[in-house]
């Protein structure tokens, strides 16, 4: 009986060069893994051979007029999509590893004009080699005691210089508006006017107090991320101690080793915001896709995924949008390893029927409207019952101007938002 | 008495825009602090007053004709450099919250064509807030028992696919040849065919008996990097355990997280590797510059940084790595937080003379040469010669042909490298 080949880790990259990109393919397969320079006995050779990188396929695509990266060079960049695999043995399971041999030098190259990681494929091996989202989806479901739609949120705002009372204020407004989910501004972790205990202190009693009255637990996401994860773990455990069950956490600021210590001791919803990221994906030759990012996020354990949504006042497009919740939605090895879309910027109701439509028709997401409920009209309550009833239209393809008839709130939305007033 | 003026955290962006540099100072400006959309009673209003990043400065450069982030704008692109000041009470020192506040959200800003934060300065606050280099310049030099001249360095290749008694070979022939400094690739940690445990007991016999027989030791920087912290330690704690002192860290890949957790525990001199970093300069309207991302990781500890040098293999021009040294050679706050340059990538004594020129006249420096050394004609032992001779007459402002007249094996390595063929 022959052995089953081994596995690989598929990458895919995007390359423009004003060069052949066959042969900077064969150079990134190079470069990432066994490189050169040193003839070497037989038996060695052998064992290079077998973690050496492969180029797999190279499908040539239209050339571009422009270069990605600045070049003195004529032009027209040939540009290719090229499969990479790298066996299994030369990396193992490890994410640094991963990233840094398949991912690491790729940029540094010289010839190339762009380079993009447009895909990746991991192997059986990773299965079982990381923690995954502790929470998920039914997590932060039950948590948020919301079901059969979806879970709507807002956000705290000014983003920074509220002081502990004054945020509690508001606070107790939006947990009476009705809303399922409240979260610090992902610029806010424990500065001096707001440190994080005092902030826990005022909120968490409303919080509670709140649940004791109607059954209904808000979830508060508190902002906890630090450089020093020891100073992070302190962080979560005021929190936890407190009675609170999430916190926001920039992926990005605390990297991979802030991310996996914070996971294997985790006791809350890891909402994970994603700023720093746009410099890795907005432009098109360069960097990489979400689908690439995501998975290495959704491994070390990210429970809630913050990924922009529908006309939102950033630069990212709907497609993009559409791509990256997609990307979330399918499962990397189970169902299990799915964190919870969160849909946010600008967002106010009006998008609810194309976000709706374009995600596959679920309603599995966690819908953030920061002025959109907080600048309503009539007050962030009508808000919270706008973006409701925003939802129920789209859920049953009934417009939402027809919806507004009978909906006053909704109605209210659609004459102020509108005009794009809830950036 | 007054007060004095609270201290701010100034970061500089060099703005391109088909609008108007100015008005997108200003929404960085608001974006990264306050933000808006909730009116607030007047005594928030100060607080909020007291934490609002404010523009301090903007200068406008020559616009540009092609945009940074690919537009369908017309253009021309104006572009402008503007210094906007963070107080320091909307931050506080933790190095997560400055990355996410100064820079987390610019790049996602809509009408922006390009953004690259070219200046990062700290206030006193950051002076005694962070760990830093813990052996830095002077600690490398002790323990790698080197004055008065460049630490000269090696790497073992092929990057992957030895095994520990073939890496021991190797390094045997290395210790022999005279160099101070040897490292793993950067894409070696611990796969299944070379686990950490089995290449640290392989390695550090040969160098602790050269040490006895001859006083110097020689520093072996093993990979020891991972995406989670506690793995990371285990590989720290064998190395260290067995007299090892250096270690190779990949820091884009282990985070502000694993970098802050490994060097509260460190007793290892940490090699920082910045692989990934391309993608976050490269284009010369995106990204960063060198001379602020490296200000993270010297707060954060690194002790030795890879650079690159003058003609390497990479894109980097002379210009940007020459302006990489200068920032490392700074001091932030005190000559103890620089920490070693290290000059790699293709690298073979030749580039030498222009290395010191360039680079203020200092010997300061790790010089590492992968084939520069190893495939020298004449084995590595002259390879090491040839780059010590090389250094000698830099320093002496003897031409490298002059000097290779009575130093046979300098005298090699410019007729077999001078073509090109170290990289």
């Amino acid at each position: 009986m022959r052995n089953p080949p081994p596995s690989t880790i598929r990458v895919t990259y995007l390359i423009e060069t004003d060069g052949e990109p066959e042969r900077l393919a064969a150079k990134i397969a190079s470069d990432q893994s066994t490189g050169t320079f040193v003839a070497l006995p037989g038996e060695t050779e052998e064992l290079k051979a077998r973690v050496a990188a492969r180029v797999a396929a190279v499908r040539r695509l239209e050339p571009s007029r422009a270069p990605s990266f600045p070049s003195g060079a004529p032009g027209p960049f040939n540009r290719a999509e090229a499969d990479i695999d790298f066996p299994i043995d030369a990396i193992g399971t490890d994410l640094a590893a991963l990233m840094t041999i398949t991912m690491g030098g790729v940029w540094s190259i010289r010839g190339l004009t762009g380079i993009r990681v447009t895909g990746l494929k991991l192997p059986e091996e990773y299965r079982h080699a990381h923690p995954g989202p502790q929470f998920g989806i039914p997590g932060s479901r039950r948590l948020a005691g919301v079901e059969g739609r979806p879970i709507i949120g807002t956000i705290v705002k000014p983003a920074l210089g509220l002081r502990p009372p004054e945020t509690a204020a508001l606070v107790k407004e939006l947990i009476a508006a009705g809303v399922d989910f409240i979260k610090d501004d992902e610029k806010l972790a424990s500065p001096a006017y707001s440190p994080l205990a005092e902030r826990v202190k005022a909120i968490m009693p409303l919080i509670l107090e709140h649940e004791q009255k109607t059954g209904r637990k808000v979830m508060y996401a508190f902002g906890i991320s630090h450089a020093d994860p020891d100073e992070m773990m302190r962080n979560h455990d005021l929190v936890l101690k407190a009675g609170g069950n999430c916190a926001v956490v920039n992926i990005n600021s605390i990297g991979f080793g802030g991310m996996s210590f914070l996971r294997k001791r985790s006791g809350l919803v890891l909402h994970a915001h994603r700023n720093g990221w746009d410099i890795l994906t907005r432009h098109p030759g360069l960097g990489m896709d979400f689908s690439v990012y995501q998975q290495f996020w959704r491994l070390l354990g990210v429970d809630q995924f913050q990924i922009n949504g529908i006309r939102v006042k950033y630069w990212e497009p709907d497609e993009s949008f559409v791509a990256s919740f997609a990307a979330l939605r399918k499962p990397l090895f189970s169902p299990d390893d799915c964190p919870l879309p969160v849909v946010g910027s600008g967002q106010w109701g009006g998008q609810a029927p194309d976000t709706y439509e374009r995600t596959g028709r679920t309603q599995d997401l966690l819908y953030l409207c920061g002025g959109g409920i907080v600048s309503h009209p009539s007050g962030p309550a009508a808000g919270v019952r706008a973006v409701r009833q925003a939802w129920e239209a789209a859920v049953a393809g009934v417009p939402l101007e027809t919806h507004a008839k009978d909906h006053p709130e909704l109605a209210q939305s659609l004459a102020f938002f509108g005009d794009g007033k809830a950036a």
